[in-house]
C-alpha cells in the first residue's frame, strides 16, 4: 500500500490546502485552518477534461470546508490533470471535436470516455482513502460522503457501489447506461442534480439514473436551464446535505 | 372593499399570532415578535380538509418567521376550517371514502373538489392581499410570495398566475389537469416538491405540472417516498427560497 506524501502546503480565506502523492496519483486535500482537527472527508471528483483544482472544484472545496467543516480531497483522473495525457484521451477529445463540429450528438463519445476513465480510476480512488485514512485529523472511523456530476458521477457511482466506507453521495448530469446497475446496489443517501433542459443528456435518460438508485433516502434536484446552468446554490445544499449525513464539525454557513 | 379586522391575539416561540377577519373570511397573520415592522409576506395555502391552523401549517409558518423574518397569512378556505361545511364537501368527503374502501382511485374525487375550492377561494384571496397590504408593516410596494403543496397548489396556481403581486411561489402534490393551462402563464421562480413513489399521483402526472412553468428560474424537489413523507427540510428549503427571492429580513436560520 502507497503512503501518502505531502508536497506544497498554502492557506487561503480560512481554507488549507495541501498537495500530496499516493504512488503515482497527484491529488490536493483542502481542510478547515482552524477548528478541531478530526472531521468527516468529502471526496470530490472533477468532470471530463477537468484538473482537480479546476475553479469549479476550488470552489466547492471552500464551501464544503468553510460551510461544513470538512475535509475535502482530490484527485487527477488517469489522462487528466498533472498526469500525462494518453493516446485514448487524445483520440476521445478529437472525436468530440468532430461531433461537435458537425452536429452530432457527443453523448455516445462522452459515455465511453467516462466508462473508461472510471475503471482506472476506481482502483486509485480507493488507495487514496486508504491513505487519507491513516492521517490522523481523518482517521479510520470517519464518516465519509463523495460529490462529483458529469464525469464526476460516471466515476463516483461504481466508487460508492464498490465502497462501503462512503455513506452519502452527491452525483448528476449523467447518462444511466453504464451506471444504472452500480446505482441498484448503492442504498447510502443520495442527492442528485439534473438540469431540466440539458441539451445533451435526454430528461428521460437522467430521470432514470435517478431511479435506479436503491436508496431509501434519495432527493432529485431538477433546475431549469441547460447542463452548464446548474445554479450554485446546488452546492450549497450539497453542504447542508452532508453536514445532514455526515455529521457536522460546524454550523453550516450556507 | 373589505377591511381587515383583527379578532385575537397572542405570541409564543418569537411569533405573534393575530386571528382576523376580512368579510366572512377568516385568517390568521404570524408576524416576527420583534425585528423589523416591514417585512415581506408569504401566503400559505392548506391542503384539501385542513384547518388554516393545523400543525402542518402552525410549523410551516413558524419556519418561516423565525428562519426568514417573513409575515405569513393563512385563510381558511370555503368549506374548510371555522367555516360551515358546505353539501358538496359532505358529498366529496363521502366519496372519497367510498373509493377509499373499494380501493379506488382518488385523484379524479380530489381533483374535482380542489378545482371547486379554487374557484371560489380565488376572489376571497386576492381581497385578503388587499386587506394585508393596507397593514403598515406589510405595505403596499412589499414583495409577496405564495406557499401551498396539495389542494394548496390546486388554489395557489391559479392565483399566482392571476395576481401579479406574488412574485416566487412554492407548489408541488398535485395533477396537472387543471393546472397546466394556469401554469403556463407563471413566470415568477417556482420551487416545486414531488414525492417519487406517491401512492396518488402518477410520477408522470407530477413531472408534466413542473414542467408546464414557464418560469426561467424554477426547481424540482423530488424525494423517495409515498406522498405523507414530504421531508421536513423542504420547508427549510422554501424558507431559503423566498429569503433568495423576496429579499429577507434577517440570515436565514435553517
Amino acid at each position: 500500500m502507497s503512503s501518502l506524501q505531502f508536497t506544497t502546503e498554502s492557506s487561503s480565506d480560512g481554507v488549507r490546502e495541501r498537495d500530496f502523492t499516493v504512488g503515482d496519483v497527484p491529488g490536493v486535500l483542502w481542510s478547515p485552518a482552524s477548528g478541531p482537527a478530526l472531521a468527516p472527508l468529502v471526496l470530490l471528483g472533477h468532470g471530463g477534461g477537468r484538473h482537480k483544482k479546476h475553479g469549479e472544484m476550488a470552489g466547492r472545496a471552500q464551501l464544503l470546508v468553510n460551510g461544513g467543516g470538512f475535509h475535502v480531497a482530490a484527485i487527477d483522473a488517469p489522462g487528466h490533470g498533472d498526469r500525462p495525457r494518453t493516446a485514448f484521451d487524445e483520440r476521445a477529445s478529437a472525436e468530440l471535436a468532430a461531433a461537435r463540429a458537425a452536429g452530432e450528438p457527443v453523448g455516445p463519445i462522452v459515455q465511453r470516455h467516462n466508462a473508461h476513465v472510471a475503471q482506472l480510476v476506481l482502483p486509485e480512488w480507493r488507495a487514496v482513502l486508504d491513505a487519507l485514512q491513516q492521517l490522523p485529523e481523518i482517521g479510520t472511523d470517519g464518516p465519509v460522503g463523495y460529490l462529483g456530476v458529469r464525469m464526476g458521477t460516471a466515476i463516483g457511482v461504481p466508487l460508492v457501489a464498490a465502497e462501503p466506507r462512503i455513506t452519502a453521495a452527491v452525483f448528476g448530469l449523467h447518462w444511466p447506461d453504464d451506471l444504472a446497475e452500480h446505482a441498484k446496489r448503492i442504498t447510502v443517501p443520495v442527492e442528485f442534480d439534473l438540469q431540466w433542459d440539458d441539451e445533451h443528456i435526454p430528461r428521460e435518460a437522467g430521470l432514470a439514473l435517478f431511479d435506479a438508485f436503491a436508496s431509501k433516502e434519495k432527493t432529485l434536484h431538477a433546475n431549469a436551464g441547460r447542463q452548464g446552468e446548474l445554479p450554485r446554490f446546488e452546492v450549497e445544499s450539497a453542504v447542508r446535505f452532508f453536514a445532514r449525513h455526515l455529521g457536522r464539525t460546524a454550523a453550516p454557513q450556507v
